[in-house]
């Protein structure tokens, strides 16, 4: 049964060992470099059937683009415990992240890299997975607010804008950790707390950093 | 004179003003929907003369990818005196750096949107000068790690980390600014200190955020 089994595999089976291997080939190679050849032979199949089943280089590579997003998505959404204080849901969050992406660096390198370098579609793909995680890092940081009951002082805008910088700041230091030999994925999650966890803390406290008054001023 | 002059204007000016058009029209339109047409016709030159000038809507793009980067990180550089504190010089760099992409939206979608999804070529400029902005950005945090005699206590992995969250947040923070009403240079300045800055602070003083000790654990 076993050797009927890998003979005649489900379709569903034999998609998701065609993406594995579109996603390696496209994330070590890059989107423009990688064949379909290539790619039909690391699968172990024909590039006839490749075709029959993911239609073109441009939906194969779609189909990649969405497998990773909510693979990332879910592991993030997974590594947090709702209950736990905001702190350790954001170290969790972190966690959840920097060890997804170290695993899956071809994963990564299609997201952050190839899908944005290759046409608005495929950048498009993309923004849609940043907005969900940057609508869920902005509930994490409310949140925060509400545990310390700041919410009164800390307007809406400022929240989103925070999220922003935490995204921005983790995918930059995503792509860095991958590139860094000896950064492990808790050792970058541990840089960007530092990095942000005491200031968001702070202004969670309500001691928020104050810009000097001075001749030589930041123009609004 | 003057009428002379407007006439037979030198070539650096003629290209500058062809540079302003084509950053314009990439900025708002995107790099694909770009004509050479429209370019020519807002630089108020004839197109044969922007082929004469920039030979091909490739190099065109690559001259415009140039010229805003170099033009950003001289704002940045600009915007820091080196002889403040490193809280001040932060504040001032990132003070500099988003008045800067608020006042040139165009050019900074040329940088952050454009140039990183068209291809590894354009990807490769914009990367160069984002390496540039992290060196200085290092630089930057191993001086207030000096100002707070810390240079045992911070490895020079960790300092890198801490410059690519940093850069990554800045850059985050620009697009998300650009984009929405009402958000100044001053505010989203302000959001990326109270962000970072305190954490930075503590990290300086010898109190890192500690990661908790438990079951359910970030893999290394």
């Amino acid at each position: 049964m076993g050797a009927v089994k890998t003979k005649r595999m489900p379709r569903a089976v034999r998609e998701q060992q065609m993406l594995d291997a579109a996603v390696r080939t496209f994330g070590q190679r890059g989107y423009m470099a990688a064949s379909m050849d290539e790619i039909a032979e690391l699968a172990g199949v024909s590039k006839p059937l490749v075709y029959l089943y993911l239609n073109s280089k441009e939906d194969l590579f779609t189909a990649c683009i969405r497998r990773e997003a909510a693979a990332l998505t879910e592991a993030v959404r997974a590594g947090v415990r709702r209950d736990a204080p905001a702190d350790r849901q954001l170290w969790e969050g972190l966690g959840a992240f920097f060890t997804h992406t170290a695993q899956n660096p071809d994963g990564w390198s299609v997201l952050h890299l190839q899908a944005r370098t290759h046409g608005e579609p495929f950048a498009a793909e993309v923004a849609a997975m940043r907005a969900e995680i940057v609508a869920f890092v902005t509930q994490l940081i409310l949140a925060a607010a509400r545990e310390a009951h700041r919410d009164p002082d800390l307007p809406e805008s400022e929240v989103a804008g925070l999220a922003e910088a935490l995204v921005g700041a983790a995918e930059s230091l995503a792509a860095w950790a991958n590139a860094t030999p000896g950064v492990t994925a808790r050792q970058a999650a541990a840089t960007l707390m530092n990095f942000a966890w005491a200031g968001l803390g702070n202004l969670m406290d309500g001691r928020p950093w104050s810009p000097p008054d001075a001749p030589h001023e930041v123009s609004g």
